[in-house]
């Protein structure tokens, strides 16, 4: 009988290779948000479902793993309701959880509290290349700071951690979610057709002008809101730091001052840092970011050698109230971990020695002589007992082939234990 | 309305200080292993409900969080059985996984394969006191290996890793299921009840000779098998290594030469470890070890200031076999995280620089000093960005509790922006 091993649909083995480049940029990046402050915390993987699909989550409340309820009767009784039989689901994102934990963990927490999160979410989507059912967030966020001090350091960190993975060329955008609503109203959109509107303009980079246009004709705007939309925003991309504050307030001139003030000092903020660092920034209108929780600035980091943003985020200052009671301001921004991954996947190299045992050696001498062997070696030196088998230069290779730069021969030798010397490998020794 | 903000029953949040210990410990433990040429792999935290089910997994599989089939209707029909409604569970252990893992992708592995495994695992046991429904196992194992080569590695490498977190006095724990068997049969024991057997010896520790032996009794046991089981257990513990052989062959002379080669090796093994390491071994034939599918040598090791285990393990060369169609020689080592860490508990220092800001400083101007202070500080060392709010002492006391230990005040004065010299927190400076 064929026995399939292969992992549950839509998931996957991570193999020593695959392990050792994830840990590089997960260590890589939290020891840069480290230095900002910024403190790891977990969460358990199953929340309570009501929780999960409170609507905070989105369209991703419809990909909830759910968990049977314990303790129900093996069999059924007729017309229960499936939702009767669940009691828990496994998290979709990081920012409910950490909601939750804020609300029942804030008495612990400094104020404000700097959140480093990292760890698998579960989403049952339709599996595809790249996609996968459990993947892993890369999530900060600063709960407390109601000023764009937040905005601006979670930007800052940000960068500077997706530097540490080598990830050069970086353009960060920024727009903001109030400052959007005022330019809707201004044009004529009613309130609550304004999500709407906005979720055509955010497919601008896929579909260019033309094509929002006439998918906000289609989806029933009139020409003439579109036209002044279009207008003002085409207006103020990419518009400097310095001369924002006076765009803004022409094109819109319903905008709250504050709104003002914040779009300013943040895109002061990031005209400094883009004089110190590598790196480009742009206030862009077209940006909207999915989630519906947003109150504030929104903002994300593209790269030049991929489609869609690196990292996104935003302010969400209504969000923490709905689990702690009352407001709490808050702003995050969380990396596309498994899209960097993808984008370095370049090996790890190992450099390991190989103790290379002959079968005559006795166990208790192997395991002595290759600790002898690791104390030798130092401290971080990987040192790896192997039995010989087999023609000797096909193991060497075997043993190049799996990250040994060195090996160590074994043998015995009218009753001693005889350790060669210490050989590189690479070459075409033993051959 | 008092929202509850408490993790799903049973599970835990882990605030900053937890997760610090947390991953000191991980990352001491991992460090030791790695230089054993264990490299870290990955499973999907769901498997197939099937595998997790197969009898694998011991008591453990009564445990399982099952996780509902996608697309069922919303009303279950009546009569459906349950356990049609599930198809992925949440694994409860990493070996089940790990022997499918191998199954997937053994082409891809060298051999013998070193693997370790840290992560989370789930069981829907009765919450007590220091016992989780989430919670972490670390385990190494190497397959491959058929010779006790295997069983002194991990076993050393597993000191080594203990050692390194400061665990001292350590003594490890040897027995072998070969040899209970043969030492039950030899008893008269009949073969099918030789687990029912064992199970009431391995409570030695805990009920004494005289509970053993009553409890013996009132399973049916004669007072004949006993009699003879206890003399024979209780006159090898302790052997030492030397002396193993013969005194296993004198007690059971049914016992098969490579059984007593295997023990003697081993035995040799550990006492040369523990004339170079602190540590201590002892024959233990009380040893069981609880899982069905050990087939050779069992260990653990116990430590001085906590009763059961700190690490438990053993050979199991006929579980690979069920996911690959052929048997593959394996051996396990799994540390018991949760309870290390308990025993451990003491809080890793931070040593954070709090670059203070006053409200009247603009946020490009606390972020570009706080980026200085950052980079004159030097790689590691943590500066984070608080406002000033409150009473100046007040804060500086709060500052010291979240480990601060210096502080930079950023002040402005006539519009240029002030820098104050780092002062040390921890006196009474300014209170």
């Amino acid at each position: 009988m064929k026995i399939d091993n292969s992992p549950a649909r839509g998931m996957r083995d991570l193999l020593p290779a695959d392990v050792a480049v994830r840990d590089h940029v997960l260590e890589s990046i939290s020891a840069v948000y480290r230095r900002f402050g910024y403190q790891r915390i977990e969460t358990p993987a199953l929340e309570h479902i009501d929780r999960l699909s409170s609507g905070e989550g989105g369209d991703n409340e419809k990909l909830i793993f759910e968990v049977l309820r314990r303790g129900l009767p093996p069999e059924v009784p007729a017309g229960t309701p499936l939702r009767e039989l669940v009691d828990l689901g496994l998290r979709y994102d990081l920012t409910v959880p950490l909601t939750r934990f804020y609300g029942n963990n804030h008495a612990s927490l400094p104020m404000p509290f700097r959140s480093l999160q990292v760890g698998p979410v579960w989403r049952a989507d339709r599996p595809q290349r790249g996609r996968y059912r459990q993947f892993y967030q890369c999530d900060i966020d600063m709960i407390g700071e109601p000023s764009v001090l937040a905005e601006a350091e979670l930007i800052e960190a940000t960068t500077e951690a997706l530097a540490a993975i080598g990830l050069t060329g970086l353009i960060v955008r920024l727009s903001d979610r109030r400052f959007l609503a005022a330019l809707a109203a201004d044009c004529g959109v009613p309130a609550d057709r304004q999500d709407a509107f906005f979720i055509t303009v955010d497919k601008l980079d896929k579909i260019g002008w033309a094509g929002v246009r006439a998918e906000l004709l289609e989806s029933g705007f009139d020409a003439a809101q579109v036209d002044a939309a279009e207008k003002k925003i085409q207006g103020l991309i990419g518009v400097p730091a310095d001369e924002l504050a006076d765009a803004l307030t022409r094109s819109v001139p319903t905008l709250a001052p504050e709104v003002v003030a914040d779009l300013s000092a943040t895109a002061a903020s990031l005209e400094r840092l883009a004089a110190e660092r590598p790196l480009d920034w742009q206030f862009d209108p077209t940006l909207v970011r999915g989630m519906g929780y947003y109150t504030g600035h929104v903002f994300e980091i593209i790269h030049p050698e991929m489609s869609g943003s690196v990292a996104g985020g935003g302010r969400y200052d209504k969000l923490i109230g709905r689990s702690l009671g009352h407001d709490v301001p808050a702003c995050g921004f969380s990396i596309g971990f498994e899209r960097i991954v993808d984008l370095l996947s370049r090996e790890q190299p190992r450099d390991a020695i190989a103790v290379l045992v002959e079968a005559d050696v006795p166990v208790p001498d192997a395991v002595a002589v290759a600790r002898e062997t690791r104390e030798q070696a130092g401290p971080g030196r990987v040192v790896e007992t192997v039995r010989r088998s087999g023609k000797f230069g096909a193991q060497l290779k075997r043993l190049e082939a799996a990250g040994c730069t060195g090996f160590v021969l074994v043998r015995s030798e009218d009753g001693a234990i005889v350790r060669g010397e210490l050989r590189a490998l690479g070459g075409d020794q033993g051959a």
